[in-house]
């Protein structure tokens, strides 16, 4: 009997699909990356699936690549060869939600929005958002550790994770963690399991933490500036009078453009920047027009602030088309360094220049309150990888993130794209560990070959 | 030559203690634990003394026990038997303090509340604030991630560490995390290392983040009640209002009695407990006065709210008493567990039902807003060891905690008082997977062996 026979005897009927065609679609994530041809696709429906899958992929040494929605941008759930996928996406249960520990326990296949929308019925709120937060799962914000706008005050994934349920390579299960917001007994594998990428175990429950939710919607302000340089002293001007914003976005001129060209917005000729922010405070309003003064006092040559949520939503919708508006110019490269707030301007004055320098299209928009700028290279539709020049531009920006003091990557995860420059910012030591660790979880290497570390 | 004669030679003069007098007032934390007998104490003015140090023990198979200011209360830093004592107390240079990137970048002997007062000379805090602030250092505060009063709002110390230099038993040193507040790249190594207790490696640096100081001293209200459940109502009730005190405590009866013998604050027969809270939010005074609503409708008997920072400082000194006011009583064995929130009435009546079955007197404070309690249990003075009926009483307590979905520890750590509990909160699975992370850092087992794992 085949190794993916076995596999099928193992799990109840219809959980495995070995479909060419369907196995190809869920295979991919969000990169241009092509994947390898995997044996099968497990749809794991409860934990004992995942117990099954893992164990059966011990004995017959077949990697395995877990995945949720797939929004990945770093190709951390590409499929290998001769891999067998591992879907968490019909594990969606919200087993429990509790108002008065403000905590919930889900699995990893729930979309993240949703769990924020049934948060939302009890006054809280699940706080991390990224942009996929939509179509996204909280395993697969887990796996990468996923910022999002909102985590300028409220914190990345990490930050929300109390307890885990992880199936191992061998499929043992582990409880890692607590349900309460304080806790130092033993070493914090939670943590370790977070931004593991799917390389240290399989999340099959997550409890996580909520936040109260904000009791008016969100005062918003819209900013317009002449340099970058002026935009990126505002924020740090917001960010040293204690504004605490809940969100405090940067779009350079090329995002802008791209926006413009699709929407019509009216992009004035000397816009160089746009830097969009709200506050969530009982008191947002004042802090908004707070915000306006210091965008003012930093030369911002126009400054809107919402006075109706409706107004916000406006405001704020610029920001959402963001990354429809670059996808219409060609194929995209999102990358996703992050710099200590201060050597801000000085990172975007070096994306602009490897722009010009290799002759590549870059929009960036950024995080600016956490120093995580997305500077998306765009090239051709229809060629499979991204062009040399293309390359050597993104080269380019991650040496000065490091140079800086940052970091490849804030939220995506290094995958498989990010890894060829990892050992810039490890270092021996840090991978020796780091190959140490996997060991532990991962003696025979089946997890996620190839990927994060 | 024998072993302790090598590392004086590769130290420079007056770095290695051996006088056995001296010895011993470093072998102890503030426990009643009675310490082995160690070869000598080390104080490591720099790096290269911590690598000298850990080369020589990897060599010479010597155990290294870590400490800092020794303010621990679960013998973390109790030396072993044959182990050399490494005191990082020397090592306090705040190296960068940049109020551009709120970072700072310190050495592990640096006292906790210096630390917060450098940050305020720029606008700025440094949040962990244990009892022991004064005199802990951030090294001990990063080994037991330690919590503190202000907790509540702003998290333990894991949530302020971005970034470690850490020496490996071996004497590699490993640089984790960064100075950017995201980042995802590799395992979450930093986490790792917080509340390790130093049994996989010694700091001998952090990047740290620091906030905006509040521009308002904290308003602050006190409130009595008649009963333990109306005080834990009036927490969740103050919690669910979404009041983010910075601050709120509650001390049981036998804690209050303990105040009133020493200090005579006038306590009421009826009295049964008292809950003291801040607000540090620009509109803190609208807050205490909301919080005083909030604990009057669920049947506090007197509320008190500060209108000045003097009076603030008066109501806030009766939790400060809390400790040397149970020490006159006796000697102290202090507990830590943490529950749920919505479990707090129940723990506590748990530990009145213990205290009255074993005939043990247990005094209990709890960081309410974060269900953290700490029962101290009260023994004659002298005895080398709390007596039997102290610990059939313990037993009940950490077992309730437990039974409630909580934690033996939520902010002292494990270190030896609570080794022999452990595996009713991790389980085999976590201790096998623990002792796979250590082995992978200490292989010799040399570092602070028979601790926190």
């Amino acid at each position: 009997m085949s190794p993916i026979d076995a596999l099928a005897e193992k799990l109840p009927t219809g959980r495995l699909l070995t479909d060419p065609d369907v196995v190809d679609s869920y295979a991919r994530d969000r990169t241009f990356l092509e994947p390898g041809k995997a044996l099968g696709v497990v749809l794991a429906t409860t934990r004992d699936d995942v117990v099954a899958t893992m164990r059966w992929a011990s004995e017959h040494r077949v990697p395995v690549v877990p995945r949720g929605a797939g929004t990945g941008l770093a190709g951390g759930a590409t499929a290998t060869e001769g891999s067998v996928v591992l879907s968490l996406i019909r594990m969606n249960a919200i087993r429990e939600l509790s108002p008065a520990d403000e905590i919930a326990v889900v699995e990893p296949g729930v979309i993240t929005a949703d769990l924020d929308r049934a948060a939302r019925e009890h006054g809280l709120m699940y706080a991390p958002d990224p942009s996929s937060y939509e179509i996204s799962t909280i395993g697969g914000n887990l796996a990468t550790n996923a910022g999002g706008l909102r985590c300028v005050k409220y914190g990345v994934t990490r930050d929300s994770a109390l307890g885990l349920e992880v199936v191992l390579a061998d499929g043992r299960v582990l409880n890692t963690g607590r349900r309460t917001v304080k806790g130092v007994t033993g070493y914090d594998l939670t943590g370790l399991f977070v931004g593991s990428e799917g390389t240290l175990g399989v999340i099959t429950a997550a409890t996580v933490r909520l936040r109260r939710a904000p009791l008016a919607p969100p005062a918003t302000f819209a900013a317009e500036f002449g340099s970058l340089r002026e935009a990126a002293a505002a924020v740090s001007a917001i960010i040293a009078a204690g504004c605490q914003p809940s969100l405090m976005e940067l779009l350079d001129r090329a995002t802008l453009e791209a926006i413009d060209d699709w929407r019509h917005i009216g992009l004035e000729p000397a816009t160089r920047a746009m830097l969009i922010g709200q506050s969530d405070a009982a008191d947002g309003q004042a802090v908004a027009l707070r915000m306006q003064e210091l965008c003012e006092a930093n030369g911002a040559t126009f400054v809107a602030v919402s006075s109706t949520p409706a107004e916000a939503e406006e405001l704020i919708a610029v920001r959402r088309m963001a990354y429809q508006a670059k996808e219409r110019l060609g194929a995209c490269l999102v990358e996703d360094v992050c710099v200590p707030r201060s050597a801000l301007p000085e990172m975007i004055t070096a994306i602009e220049a490897a722009a010009a320098r290799h002759d590549v299209k870059i929009c960036t928009v950024a995080h600016a309150g956490d120093g995580n700028l997305h500077p998306v290279f765009i090239f051709e539709h229809g060629t499979a990888e991204p062009p040399a020049e293309v390359w050597a531009a993104a080269d380019e920006v991650f040496t000065k993130a490091l140079e800086l003091g940052g970091t490849l990557t804030g939220e995506h995860g290094v995958g498989l794209l990010k890894r060829r420059w990892l050992d810039l910012e490890a270092g021996p030591v840090v991978s020796e560990v780091q190959r140490g660790i996997k060991a532990v979880f991962d003696p025979l290497g089946i997890l996620n070959p190839g990927k994060a570390i």
